[in-house]
């Protein structure tokens, strides 16, 4: 960045020297502020100070920046104070402003603010005598000081709150609005002392000095922790930093003619556009409608009739109380109704607005595309293409694939929500359904949720809380509204959400909330439906919600334009029923051993497992002994032979039935069937715990202590790379041969069934080899039986990096590959998925690791595996099948990657099937 | 192989049709006989099957192949019998044959023999009239029918010995050669019995029969348990099969006139040329010798004087009772002696023949290349090439780099020997010093020698045998020559052995063993001189040999011709100075986690672990701390801080000084220094050793609890994966800033020390960068503190498969790369060498590996991704530094593939610095 770069674009009616295409150098909000203004929305004038000045903040160690840009900022006041008529700091008519963050992406509540900046005695004194309203001078100026103070000079909040409440108490006052001038008077003398007391320095009078420090600690909160766990949350990377706009004050809280509000164009929680969606409060600030201090009132009549109802005011009540700016202020609401059209033309999708009216006066400070939730995304994207505002493939990218499992989260039964106790009703803040144990704290939400499902509940939520708020399953807040702080992050996070629930008292120290008669503890069962806002005592059960129509379509589309084929990974006809239902094209993965981990099928394993060890003991013994040693081996070997036959014998059918159920639940889609895979002593429990092992011991008739015996021998140091996958079945072929009648039988059974019989773990041409023919084998004997012909496939999967590295030997001997990319990862990088998290985290903090590397694809490491294996096997299969069946096959970011890198198709949980399907369509249009 | 193929070629006096090229398909014996014949030595005729036809024989299934071979056997018998003026099984001058196994690599006593084949009632009866001489026909026929019976028939031996053993108690006779005729024929009646009662058939008559039956039987002798295991030992494969070599019988045991002898050319236990080294028995057949049922005579007087000194002969009872050939034959000790010239000649190398005298003429039945101790081998080759019969390429080539370690063994030391017990003396069959705990069987010395030291004591060995040879330190027996069963193969193993220590009484249901009044029991410590025959009480410590001149001009030898550098993988200075010794020109492993293993230091580690761990956590919460919380958080750590940073300055001098001793020791040689590697948990004792965690806390001053919390915490379920490495130096830094301010603080101390610093478990170049620059600048401290420049190499590990993937990036931040084949094989392979015992041997049974690949570097696999990895980074820097520091380093075959791939230098165990040496030339030489 040379001397020469321009720092700062001056925005304003005919004046923007920014676009709303420059959102990476002046942030979203001031590229579209200079973009209001181009289109000639009332937008306050002010100046952006750009994202490149923020990364050479940092780069001059936070220090230093201002002597750099001061000329540039100089110039930009002086072209506001004539746009403005007012002077900065001074005079007569003195310009106040608001210096507010504004990255290129979004990042609602997380960096800092400050409003009415240039307030100090003197400028104070000219507003009252321009104003002949002194008390809202003085409200002014206690509101800057007590920003100022606390986000610029770090002086903690509460020392402000308790000056004010303190003050109130001692005059006898309720609310804010009650205090007198010489009561706010009385407060600013009091917050200059909690300043100077605090920081060791006295309150800036300087309206430069202020505008200085104030664009600095806007710089600074781009690295505060809040922000840097936003940015983590939603994966918001390689960002410069964030603008700074300094705006021109317009006055909310200049009287009742003044109001402020923030709106959604459409409903950002169902994306419903019957009416626009938003709140406003009369004479107040911006601050005070998102921190849910005081009930805000709806825009519109339909808005307002509708939350009335659900608060259960009156008509009457809610017209006197609680009016809609329609009705308050027809005039500007039809104005503000006609911007709303405006903004949606021009940037074609739901805009998410901030707007003043200041003496009858409406201002815009803000619009941006709106969060919403995934059902509402889904139902914009279609509603666009029916408005012919954007076309089939924008709205297949509009759409974040990741937020689509929202959609396919349960719901309560209907049965069982109706026969709830329902405490209260709150604001249907953010859908969903949630149950869980009631936590008052964020810490605790963290730490409570390791082991249970929790639901926090706080009077109100702050930034600080966002980590308690992704431990719990659903959040209950007892004020703030629909923008509140809580609402906003939770549609975010797709998390359930009741928000403003009034009725419900809480009690932070004794650990309750009281409902009426009702009081439940830390630890009780609460419900909470965060599509009503209903909130019940106890716990309900769950189910599937109906997928509705925009959403069918979005599908659609996705199918459209995808070239993956999407497929699930399901080991019960239940699991793939929902998968199919969700468009699955088949199953990628059915693990075979979660079959016998089964209750009524793992004590027939189990016979299996310690009788299978004699077994191969006395193989071993057989192979190394010498000549005269071996009949007797042989002799000793026939019992446990005979035992080890029948116990695969006994589990035989059981495996048969399983495959048919799957079969059928496929109607004709293929499965791709992976034989045994996990080590044996996961069958078996553990030496930590004797009364399982007694009562595995009572149910198979044996002694105690034979369990633990074998447990012990099959004891591995890292069970990760011990004697698991294929390596089972080249010890015991008997197992892959009883596996692979199973599935034939099965297939004889199921009319269309497809089976493609996968084998876990190889890492050398052999493996597959010898496995193949054990299959191939078992299979054409139950071919000969049957007197048909069954077309199995056999492959393997690559998961073990040497499969990858002899790709091309492996091909020749496998109808297709399967990369298991969970195990892939685990030994390409080395981490044991088990125990990585004591340091991955850091890892990626570090940017050791672009991302998990088990959530995402490690493109650069395993990634180039991948595609080293692709490039050996089309030497010698040009067109084998190649799919992938580790957690990556849900995640959008890898599903680009795997479409980037040609294979067939992705295999994933069955909720995420459409994301799988969605993420597909997006990586075929974007790459 | 088409039915044209010659599967029998014939052998014998200007009659060979193979020669001593052809012994892939003849085997060596065959081969070489048809040699001999081919250079006027007197070879009794016959002809070799092929070895195609034993793969052939396997091929059909074991049956059918003599309808294949059928004519080209009469065309060859025919000959033989106009060679021989006999007749095959039939006619006034019967010939009889021997039936031998010969691969085309000599397996000694591996394989069948079936010896005086041709034997039946008519034969016999024939015999007695040719030769007059009933007591030797009927003496062979018993012989014939004992043979057969066992290893043609399958009946069990001891059926035979039983019945040999019962006779000579009825008539009272001591020994086999005091039965007459007639015992002889109730002998073969009551064989006939037992041969019949035993396999339900009657002995076969028929000649043709016998052949084909005992053909077969050597073909089949091919895959018996003891071949296939000697050929896994000795690493023998991709072999067709045997040969079998049919050849005219010629009969040591026709009477006093005749003999049957065994010989090396030069002494194979030093490589002496003194004297003609061998045995031979009057009137007898080869078996007796070697199975060493008499004392066997020796060739020459000079050796014969030797051996009766050992064992306290008179040198008139010797010459009564043990005459030499040179005296009891001179004629024909003059004309063997002539034969070993021209043999030493023919081949240039000392030769292992077997000889037969009939009647008073020579006939030679085998030459082969003699087994060696690496002793031998080392002084035999460089005697080759002064006496101009070999090369220094070929001589480089000549000794097995595997076995050189036998010459670095421990001997005793001479003072403890002088003052132990000496039992008796044996024959010094294999050399070197063996102490260790009294066992009786082969199957005590495998089970208990996992847990201690065996000595293996038998009467005499068999090859049923070999795995307690295997397992024991060192092998005693009572009967049995130089040429014994025993000695043979402790001889091939490089184990020490002393053999024919007659006066040892054994007693094998009490366990006991006998010496004049010493009774020693199983368990009992005894130790062998292999050097000198030595039987010891006792248990003897040990000292390093030294090495002799022929050692050391090979060595010169193979330092002039390989092109890879030595180094060795050392952790002590002690350790150093040995491999220094043994020629390292560095160290390529020097593992610091050792240093803390030290039980002086290991407490100073554990305070460190304990308060790191409390560091770690109290950091990852700042990380991701609301800034509220954040200085409550940094306040917290300020003591933890504080105690781990003097944890770290307390081991700082510890780990300076002993890099101070190994630069010491090296004397200027390079040292790469591995840093802290292993998980933390590996220097604490686990739970399940509450004594030693009481112990720990006690000299901590802590709770145990604490010590037991922390195991728990730092409990990985795959440690392998886990947190080490580098990892470790990411989440604490300050270790490794403590590291590299030891390593360059030592090399301010040490004049002319160079150390080189190497990054473990490297998978991200990140990681190699963020370590990179904590060394760099702690070593740019000392570098201003000390006012000097250190030149201090910094490079990474190449041990995980990402790495080697990455190896372009990482190689740009690297000065060097040391593969880590130990953890790249784990990886890439997917192995855990703690527990791929469990199948890894059947994987390499079945071919499924071709070596343990924990043992000799899996080309396929792990060699491509280390080709790859060299390829990328070659790409960036053409002449990076490359290294193998695994324990590959020390296997030739593993280094070999280093040459071919072209590392730098590879690092080993000091005691393998020598075979290194001679591994690498003779990869340049054969390269």
């Amino acid at each position: 960045m040379s001397e020469a770069t321009k720092h700062v674009y001056f925005f304003g009616a005919n004046q923007s020297e920014g676009d709303g295409s420059m959102k990476e150098l002046l942030g979203g909000k001031g590229a579209n502020l200079a973009d209001m203004a181009s289109i000639g929305l009332p937008v306050p004038p002010g100046f952006t100070i750009t994202t490149e000045a923020c990364a050479k903040y940092y780069e001059l160690g936070q220090k230093g920046l201002h002597d750099m840009i001061a000329k540039e900022v100089e110039a930009a006041l002086a072209k506001l104070e004539k746009a403005t008529g007012k002077t900065f700091g001074a005079g007569e008519n003195p310009l106040l402003v608001s210096v507010r963050s504004g990255a290129a992406v979004s990042m609602p509540g997380m960096m800092d603010t400050v409003l009415n900046l240039g307030l100090n005695p003197e400028t104070v004194a000219a507003m009252i005598k321009r104003t002949g309203n002194p008390r809202f001078v003085w409200d002014s100026y206690r509101r800057f000081m007590q920003m100022f103070g606390s986000v610029v000079m770090g002086v903690d909040h509460h020392h402000f709150e308790y000056e004010l409440s303190h003050l109130k108490k001692e005059v006898g006052v309720q609310l804010d609005n009650e205090l007198t001038v010489a009561h706010l008077q009385l407060l600013v003398e009091r917050y200059e002392h909690v300043v100077k007391h605090s920081t060791g320095k006295k309150f800036p009078v300087c309206a430069m000095e202020q505008l200085r420090a104030g664009v600095n600690a806007v710089f600074g909160s781009w690295n505060n922790a809040r922000a840097i766990k936003y940015r983590e949350m939603y994966d918001i990377r390689d960002l410069l930093g964030t603008a700074v706009n300094v705006q021109a004050m317009v006055f909310g809280n200049s009287g009742g003619n003044s109001a402020t509000g923030v709106a959604f164009t459409r409903d950002p929680s169902t994306g419903d556009n019957r009416y626009f969606y938003g709140e406003y409060l009369i004479n107040a600030q911006g601050e005070d409608v998102v921190a849910g201090i005081r009930t805000p009132q709806q825009i519109t009549v339909l808005g307002s009739r509708e939350w009335a109802k659900s608060q259960g005011f009156s008509e009457a009540t809610r017209k006197a109380k609680f009016p809609a700016l329609e009705e308050s202020m027809p005039k500007v609401f039809k104005q503000l109704d006609g911007i709303r059209r405006t903004l949606e033309k021009h940037y074609r999708d739901m805009q998410d607005i901030e707007f003043t009216i200041e003496d009858g006066k409406l201002y815009m400070l803000q619009t941006r595309n709106g969060k919403r939730t995934a059902a509402a995304a889904v139902r914009i994207a279609t509603d666009l293409i029916k408005e012919k505002l954007i076309t089939e493939k924008e709205a297949v990218c509009r759409v974040d694939a990741t937020t689509l499992d929202q959609l396919l989260l349960p719901v309560f039964e209907k049965a069982a929500e109706a026969k709830a106790l329902r405490l209260t009703v709150g604001l249907p803040a953010s859908p969903g359904a949630a149950t869980g144990r009631i936590v008052f704290s964020a810490k605790d939400a963290e730490d409570k949720s390791k082991n249970d499902r929790v639901i926090l509940v706080r009077v109100e939520t702050s930034p600080e809380d966002i980590t308690g708020m992704v431990a719990a399953k659903g959040i209950l807040t007892a004020r703030g509204g629909m923008t509140s702080h809580a609402a906003v992050v939770a549609r975010g996070m797709g998390k359930c959400c009741v928000s403003g629930a009034g009725d419900v008292q809480i009690d932070y120290q004794k650990k309750t909330m009281t409902v009426g008669k009702q009081v439940l503890k830390e630890g009780d069962w609460i419900s909470l439906n965060g599509s009503t806002g209903a909130v019940y005592k106890g716990e309900i059960d769950t189910i599937m919600p109906k997928l509705t129509g925009p959403f069918e379509q979005i599908m659609t589309l996705a199918d459209k334009y995808r070239k993956l084929q999407i497929r699930t990974n399901a080991d019960t006809p239940r699991d793939t029923t929902v998968a199919v239902s969700f468009g699955a094209e088949g199953i990628g993965l059915c693990r075979t051993e979660h079959m016998f981990f089964d209750p009524s099928r793992i004590i027939a394993f189990r016979r299996l497992i310690l009788v299978a060890e004699t077994v191969k003991k006395l193989r071993d013994e057989i192979a190394t002994a010498a000549d005269t040693e071996k009949a007797k081996l042989e002799q000793a070997l026939t019992q446990p032979l005979a035992q080890y036959n029948q116990a695969l014998k006994d589990l035989l059918p059981l495996q048969r039935k399983d495959f048919e159920g799957i079969f059928k639940a496929l109607k004709g889609n293929p499965c791709t069937i992976r034989f045994l895979d996990p080590p044996l002593h996961e069958f078996l429990p553990g030496n930590d715990n004797p009364a399982a092992q007694k009562d595995m011991a009572d149910a198979l008739g044996v002694d105690a202590q034979a369990i633990r015996q074998i447990v012990g021998e099959l004891h591995e140091a890292n069970p990760m790379l011990g004697h698991r996958g294929c390596r089972l079945g080249i010890t015991y072929p008997e197992v892959t041969a009883m596996q692979a009648r199973a599935v034939a039988e099965a297939v004889v059974k199921v009319k269309g069934a497809k089976a493609e019989i996968m084998i876990p773990l190889v890492g050398s041409v052999e493996e597959l080899v010898l496995q193949k023919e054990i299959v191939q084998k078992t299979i054409a004997e139950v071919e000969k039986e049957k007197k048909v012909r069954l077309g199995i496939h056999i492959g393997t999967m690559i998961e073990v990096p040497r499969a990858a590295f002899l790709a091309d030997k492996i091909a020749k001997e496998a109808d297709f590959f399967s990369f298991g990319t969970n195990d892939l990862t685990q030994m390409t990088c080395g981490f044991s998925r088990d125990d990585a998290g004591r340091f991955l985290k850091d890892y990626v903090a570090k940017g050791i690791y672009a991302y998990d590397p088990f959530k995402t694809i490690d493109m650069d490491g395993v990634g180039r595996v991948m595609m080293n294996a692709i490039k050996l096997a089309q030497t010698v299969k040009p067109k084998l099948k190649l799919g992938i069946c580790g957690e990556h096959g849900g995640d959008p970011k890898s599903i680009a990657f795997c479409h980037k890198i040609g294979l067939t198709y992705v295999s994933c949980s069955p909720y995420r099937v459409p994301i799988a399907r969605l993420a597909a369509a997006q990586a075929a249009l974007k790459g």
